[in-house]
């Protein structure tokens, strides 16, 4: 297996077929539900011992080889029939796209060929939205106590009931990202009582990197676990961009639509208005984005608050709504115009992200005036929104010490009603760019297992530069951990089997069980052959961490194995084992040739 | 600066002449005390906008460009004469040096040709001890009052007064590592007053690797802030390894004495006894062992506590004294014989660090019955060391998960009466092999933030295989962010200095301090230049994360710029600022070449 290299996802039988062929490793398989088109997907390990760990799946279609998968076509509309059998949307011409939604000034031949270059080729589709003005919402039918076959499949997904999924959501306390124009996902589900969710972060910039790069990033960020991606581009190609990578993204897809809109106004964040926006936001809703991130919260009398920090505002967004409250001296359109966005956002099941605009960028700005009023705003905004039946998460900081990290949950969980929190880190030190998913990671743990219900990952890049293809996996990877250390802490049913039995494995010394039930069974592997390569070497009693004389768990096993099972029985042959252990030579651990 | 291919670290004037004849980036100063051969070295940030910054610095003499190291000769005696003028050591012949000593075997001609071709050529040595039994300790010397050049060392290095430094080492709640044989250390202090400390591990195995890639790794992990090694090696030449890593560290060395002393018996665990066990003891301090890990913990009763766990016993010691407990059914030789071994550490100050041989390895067998017996019999034993005026620290877990960690800390901090705690980790999750140096550092900051005072790194490697020299600085960076995180959260006074420091420099862009005020300069640089690495980038008011229109900072500080310093006078000041902003030309960020 030799993922770095790979430029697609490939399937779990085709990589297996390069490992000299191993019988053993794992598969993509479905659990299916109460029809045959509610099938959701699982990673099956198969261990040497016979048994089979199954493990929750976000990599989508790429890794089934039944399917074959072609970027160019896009995934197949699993939701399809199920949102088509509710009856309450209806197909419409749309919003015609333009130049300019690519950020391709009319007097731009070159960017105008670019473009149509790149558009998406897959099949034809009109966009649809809820009749009659119509909440479409997952939250509306939670409320009107209906199970959507999107619930079942999250409640199989977790391992829980459906009518625990739909009570969540009814209460606010979950989302299920699931715009009615995204019809390819796999329904996942956001919330303090169901796994702990990661979010990675995509997107070019007016810097660097290309269509196929970001499609790329995604379908990779999600074979390492990622639950949603956020598409956060801000150059060239922007709508072009997300069309691609929605039409081929298993997980729901966030965006800040404020971005694509300040490049439709060129940059000038005083010459945005509530119609380019809104209009923005059509756009988006129409191509499928699940959840946006919107800066409400930040409004015209916190901007002052900021002035005596260290690092001002480190939000995007919340800079960029600052600048244009302080322009215009007015109150934020976004915060005056939240019902009409509630209305929107409610025809196609498009879950808001109340952005923290003000969040803290650094150690010394934590928990202050700026970032708390805001917060206080959000909770007001949250309501709204549920009044709208528009399904809705809370965004959260940023840099925080570990001490004050407590706080931010708490508070956020007062304030808004238990809806989920969804947090960046938050980054425990600012000393240490180029290992900010590291200092981040820590905070993230600890705030999962208080509450938050999805992290959003940090690259090691973060600070300095876009995240490539290694960073995106390392990040990744960082906030799995994250987000299982929290689940196991939260006592998540079943969250410690795949520590149990990966931990089985390793004192067995099934290593090539202990590889294939890692979070990264590639860099494991790995990382053990550099010293001992051989083949024996994959069924040896030690590594080349201690070696055959000391490896404490060879000493155990025998130990162990000196004495039968249970504590009764040893207390009983420990005298008797005396005896047996010296007849027996008298060594710790099997000679081996030296 | 490229760390990476550097074999022995450089001073920090060599690394500046290779970049370019920049003037600006860090050089080694001291600050003096209360007399001139009391020197402590501190890292000295120069700033672009004029300010400095000093940092602790573990890197020893090889960063100091006025002193000129040679691995083969050693470092400088630094503490030589403040040991002599003390009057209460002598030198003596010592223990002759054996072939054993270096697992060579009689029989092996050719083993012995490597020993004599390895030997360390530096100035010819005699061991010295405490005259007439007397303890030689620094608690000694805490307890009758004294304040020695050491504790004076220690408080200038952490900032605090001399006497809270005597105060604290009487009181046990904190150790100062200081073997009389090994003079060449720069002191330094374990306590939960102080800074958050790492250790390091090093050594060969049987396996792999070889005398001076360990050296190599030792300078190597203090050049990136290791506060102790600890040589583990359990392989050939383990005393002369340990000779040369011994003269060339300028930080305390910790051993396993019980690793060399199985290697003595050809790695059968039954024919350790405790005469063997001492020797090797007395051969170590005689070398000048700072601390010492006694698995004296381990005891007969506790063995069957392990029966029912999933990992057993993984701790080395843990599993070689109870394969002896059970082989002789006899009660521990290390339980038996603890205050003689008391008077011989006390003789050369050696530190214990009792070890947690029954540790959990894995998170099901966390805080389990024979984890807390093996504790309660560690404050019982720590309680003895005391009184022999012996140093002690404890050594704690594991794999924990993140809520069963506040339980470790508090209960050892009960039981052994505020002693130092020394964790390893803890590791958060099992899931992850190959990143657990992330699964560890999170349970690391957690604990050290509720009081452990030193942590042992975990590198990439662990559970997979011996580390190489990448792992040990990635290792030794997790940790540092962990300890830095922990100082932060515990309000250290001065902690968040550096924190503000690195922000300000980020917020005003000013690239090469943000580089060289980080935990890796190196990495940060490199990151940042793989996609801006032309020299007008490190002046931009943006990187290629978010490009020069989504710079949140860059927006920011514009506003902050048209309005002045202070939250009156921006508020005084919106109004105005609305029609400047317009009529400046409405834009949020410079102008760029497209």
């Amino acid at each position: 297996m030799t993922n770095k290299d790979a430029r697609t996802p490939a399937s779990a039988q085709d990589e297996k077929s390069t490992e000299a062929g191993k019988s053993i490793g794992w598969h993509k398989a479905y659990v299916e539900g109460s029809r045959p088109d509610l099938r959701v997907p699982v990673r099956q390990v198969h261990l040497t011992n016979g048994q089979s760990v199954t493990l929750y799946d976000t990599s989508g279609p790429y890794t089934d080889p039944h399917i074959d998968t072609d970027v160019r076509r896009g995934l197949p509309p699993l939701r399809e029939n199920w949102i088509i059998a509710r009856g309450d949307t209806e197909e419409y011409a749309g919003r015609p796209v333009r130049p300019e939604d690519d950020g391709i000034k009319h007097t731009s031949p070159r960017g105008g060929l670019r473009n149509l270059d790149a558009v998406f080729p897959g099949r034809p589709r009109q966009p649809r939205r809820g009749r009659d003005g119509q909440a479409v919402t997952q939250l509306a039918y939670a409320r009107r106590g209906e199970i959507t076959p999107e619930m079942e499949f999250v409640a199989l997904r977790e391992n829980v009931s459906p009518e625990v999924v739909r009570e969540e959501i009814a209460a606010g306390r979950a989302v299920l990202p699931a715009n009615v124009n995204h019809p390819e996902i796999e329904p996942m589900i956001i919330g303090k009582r169901f796994l702990v969710k990661v979010n990675a972060n995509i997107g070019n910039s007016a810097v660097t990197s290309s269509i196929e790069e970001e499609v790329e990033k995604m379908t990779w960020a999600t074979r390492w676990g990622a639950d949603t991606v956020m598409d956060l581009s801000t150059g060239r190609n922007i709508h072009t961009t997300r069309e691609w990578v929605l039409r081929n993204s298993p997980v729901p897809i966030g965006t800040v639509p404020l971005y694509q809109a300040l490049e439709k106004v060129d940059g000038k964040a005083e010459e945005l208005t509530w119609e380019i926006y809104k209009d923005t936001v059509i756009e988006q809703a129409e191509q499928g984005v699940d959840y946006m991130t919107v800066h409400a919260g930040v409004r015209l009398p916190y901007v002052p608050l900021t002035a005596n920090r260290k690092t001002g505002i480190v939000s995007r967004g919340g800079s960029i709504m600052a600048a244009w409250c302080l322009a215009h001296h007015k109150e934020s359109f976004l915060y005056e115009n939240f019902e009409e966005l509630c209305e929107i956002l409610a025809a196609y099941d498009v879950t808001y992200s109340l952005g923290d605009g003000l969040r803290p960028g650094s150690i010394a700005d934590a928990n202050d005036e700026a970032q708390f009023a805001e917060l206080r705003t959000l909770g007001e905004l949250n309501r709204i929104a549920k009044r709208f039946n528009v399904q809705t998460m809370i965004e959260g900081p940023g840099h925080v010490p570990m001490h004050k990290i407590k706080e931010n949950i708490d508070l956020q969980q007062e304030i808004c009603d238990e809806a989920p929190f969804y947090t960046l880190g938050p980054l425990t030190t600012d000393v240490a760019p180029a290992y900010d998913h590291i200092t981040s990671g820590i905070g993230a743990a600890m705030i999962a297992w208080w509450g938050t219900a999805m992290l959003c990952y940090v690259t090691p890049k973060e600070h300095l530069g876009l995240p490539n293809r290694d960073d995106v996996k390392t990040g990744v990877i960082t906030y799995k951990i994250a987000a299982h250390a929290a689940d196991l802490a939260k006592g998540h049913p079943g969250a410690q089997e795949w520590d149990d039995a990966l931990s089985d494995a390793r004192f067995e010394f099934r290593w090539e069980d202990q590889f294939n039930l890692a979070l990264d069974p590639d860099t494991a592997r790995e990382f053990h052959d550099e010293t001992l390569p051989a083949e024996p070497a994959k069924t040896a009693h030690f590594c080349s961490m201690c070696g055959p004389k000391f490896c404490s768990m060879k000493i155990s096993q025998d130990i162990r194995r000196e004495h039968g099972g249970s504590r009764a029985e040893i207390e009983e042959g420990m005298a008797r084992k005396s005896q047996e252990f010296a007849a027996a030579g008298n060594r710790v651990y099997l000679p081996i040739a030296d």
